[in-house]
């Protein structure tokens, strides 16, 4: 420890309470760290990594900690040193040329886009939590509108890596470029590998013009079964204006409104559909005097939409996009309420969503009688933040043995019969390592592990992915 | 040749003159087969690499044999074996609901978007060659689209991919969903590789709406500075609609209009300008009634930029889609017919694409006194096709250090100067392994050697990364 303090600097490594707030995730966990190190500079983290790996000594990498799997905190042993890049937070260099920004691993997203405001810009990942940029690089992370911009990865041009070998090898990747076929592009293998292969310390980002007027409406379906076609009629007419196509369940919304006091149920008489789904459109530009808006070209849309033969809709509110996304953003708050909740987040092909959701609902009286369905997501990418919550001190909720059961019920059901992904955007932490090491095949779980050795011989990361 | 004739039949193998088409390259480069193996699916093509690693044959992996560095055809030896997926043609299907289409390797570009025009779709990736899917992947190409579609990459949502191993084991990736974070995303291992980690049999690819309004114009802008703040101003103007920026040089429009006789010369009095802006703009569904169309609304865009305080524009012309993109399109054939050729295709940030310009085409009297540029390329997103052409039996074309030392000087600016790339789209082949050696680390070799082995230990590839 005096050795690592000599190159981190009193600053730079905590122990006892200073450590506390760093060894307790956002969710579920709490561990035991060593201690923590915060170098400021990649130089002093590569010698950090190198004196760890040289003393055998495993590093758990974290930035802004706000995950959901247990990926960014130390295990209960007292063992593993925890790594924050949290000082790391210095650089942000906007080339507007070039449309990107160079940015330090432990920048906050909300930081990052109040200093890219003034140009007009933004990162577009949009998300309810303000994660640093690192820990967005280790889950990919895609959030709300990645029907327009993408995900992480899609946006990430460059990146510096400091790798977990003796030396703590520092490499560099990309350097914003836009388009480099040089050989293999080394990036992808240190995004969405929660910190597996390496630990990001900087990073090129494509940045995007801030929207400067958008539509919003809440849709409701003629059914579950018009929700596709309700978006494929949506994106022929909007193209690349459509931003956001969100999926809200009747529980979820009834949730939301019960325990979030602040919001206004914006259905007549206060009656909540059975399905909604909050569509926006938004455009970087205003538009010209005597041209349509946007809301008017929406309220257009959606009278077209009433005059097909195929009644896609049964009920349409344009309003207050502020609104409505308050109501979208609550439901995880007013979920957690409910009950005993176990949360997935799952991805299907687009066209699987809808059947999915029927499917499990339709079994889960039978097989889990206690327990509520709660889905809301991203229908418009097949992405679905699907909550099950048993009622509070139901025989279901105290039988010990019920959160793993139901998980393995559905993820069999999510993965095997649909096709689809267990952690759609959340990465793989210990929350879910069960369920990576069910699902990926001997072969790929080899391969990783053989990667490792490549890239990061040392001990790192909470997850294991091979 | 008898155990892979029962493998794959008498269709699937072939030797002599059969073989010859297939060993010549679009360019350059001419090998000799020890024969051709065209299997008919990926479990024929899986059982035939097996033997062929099991017997230490190396396999060279060829799609539509149309790109231009020399990555899909043998070396000289007659001791390598080439693999056609050109068989693989049957699977074209269509996923409306997820916008998304499964195909085989061997699917022709212009087949596909045959097979999806029906249903208003595109693949986005727009080339002047008609190359074959598993050739796209393997270069990943970006095309004059980029700026709104990206390249082959974003557009990956699996892949089905057969190592070179004992076994030619047959891996699986992604399955269409959009967004998957479950470990390591294997696809980018395989993508913009030239075939050297394993051989994509087959893919499941985003698909776009085809655009249904365009307004294309060419910008003359005022002086090589005004470049990247015209570029800045139709960003903010038109945002997602901005589907090509590219720039032309007056020498390579000179060449196109010289050599290509159907071309018209656009200009006023036929005076073509020192540099000139293709812009196009591209919507997917046509404008409402009352609303502007486009070809209006860039109309307006260029009369305000002409009131600008900073005069960006020396003159533009709205015009002919179709007239505008084949003058563009011709570049490359009218260059060819100026003399000897040397290709460059550079990518940088964008900022330093018309510096970098400038700095070569200053120095190149000096140094290379009978050779004159012609470059051209998607100024947009930093890639240039930097052309520079020796006169015909000048003493500098006769000289056979010509190329090298003209290679060697340009990417030495390229790449250690400029921080850019010496292959944007083009891949790693024969044609610039020497460059990929001199320019990549040898940590980074080290690594892809290593990756190699973990993949496919056999003898795989034109190209050597590692």
């Amino acid at each position: 420890m005096a050795a690592l303090r000599e190159i981190l600097g009193d600053r730079g490594i905590l122990s006892g309470i200073g450590a506390e707030s760093y060894e307790e995730g956002a969710r579920f966990d709490k561990g035991k760290a060593a201690f923590v190190l915060r170098p400021g500079s990649t130089e002093e983290l590569s010698k950090a990594v190198s004196y760890c790996v040289r003393n055998a000594i495993h590093i758990v990498p974290q930035a802004g900690n706000t995950g959901v799997v247990s990926a960014s905190t130390p295990d209960a042993s007292g063992n593993q040193v925890l790594l924050s890049v949290d000082r790391l937070n210095k650089t942000i260099e906007l080339d507007a040329d070039n449309r990107s920004v160079r940015v330090s691993a432990g920048v906050l997203l909300s930081d990052l886009n109040k200093a890219l405001e003034p140009d007009g810009l933004f990162f577009p990942i949009d998300l309810g939590s303000d994660p640093r940029i690192g820990g967005m690089l280790a889950t990919n992370t895609g959030g709300a509108r990645f029907l327009k911009y993408g995900d992480v990865r899609r946006n990430v041009l460059g990146l510096t890596v400091v790798l977990a070998d003796t030396e703590g090898t520092v490499l560099e990747f990309g350097r914003g470029l836009r388009k480099d076929n040089t050989g293999m592009d080394w990036k992808h293998i240190f995004i969405g590998t929660c910190g597996f292969f390496g630990i990001v310390t900087e990073c090129v980002l494509n940045v995007e013009r801030l929207p400067q007027e958008t539509a919003t409406a809440l849709l409701v379906p003629a059914g579950s079964q018009k929700v596709m076609p309700l978006l494929r009629v949506i994106e022929d007419r909007f193209g690349a204006d459509l931003t956001a196509f969100e999926g809200m369940s009747r529980n979820s919304i009834s949730a939301a409104l019960e325990h979030v006091p602040s919001l206004r149920n914006p259905f007549p008489r206060g009656e909540v559909p059975d399905y909604v789904v909050l569509l926006e459109l938004s455009r970087s530009r205003l538009p010209r005097e005597g041209n349509e808006t946007l809301d008017s070209e929406l309220a257009s849309a959606l009278e077209d939409i009433w005059g097909l033969d195929e009644p896609l809709l049964a009920d349409a509110f344009i309003g207050s996009s502020k609104e409505m996304w308050a109501l979208r953003h609550a439901i995880s708050e007013g979920v957690k309420n409910t009950g005993m909740l176990v949360a997935f987040d799952l991805c299907f092909k687009r066209g699987d969503v809808m059947a999915f959701c029927d499917r499990i609902k339709g079994d889960l009286v039978g097989r889990f009688p206690d327990v509520g369905s709660y889905e809301f997501g991203h229908v418009g990418d097949g992405g679905i933040h699907f909550n099950l919550v048993a009622k509070r001190d139901s025989d279901t909720a105290r039988d010990p043995q019920f959160e793993r059961s139901l998980r393995e019920w559905v993820y069999d059901i999510a993965v095997n019969e649909f096709g689809g992904s267990f952690s759609a955007e959340h990465g793989i932490g210990r929350k879910n390592q069960a369920f990576y090491d069910k699902y990926t095949p001997t072969a790929i779980r080899d391969m990783a592990k053989r990667l490792k050795e490549i890239t990061s011989p040392g001990g790192l990361g909470a997850v294991r992915l091979g």
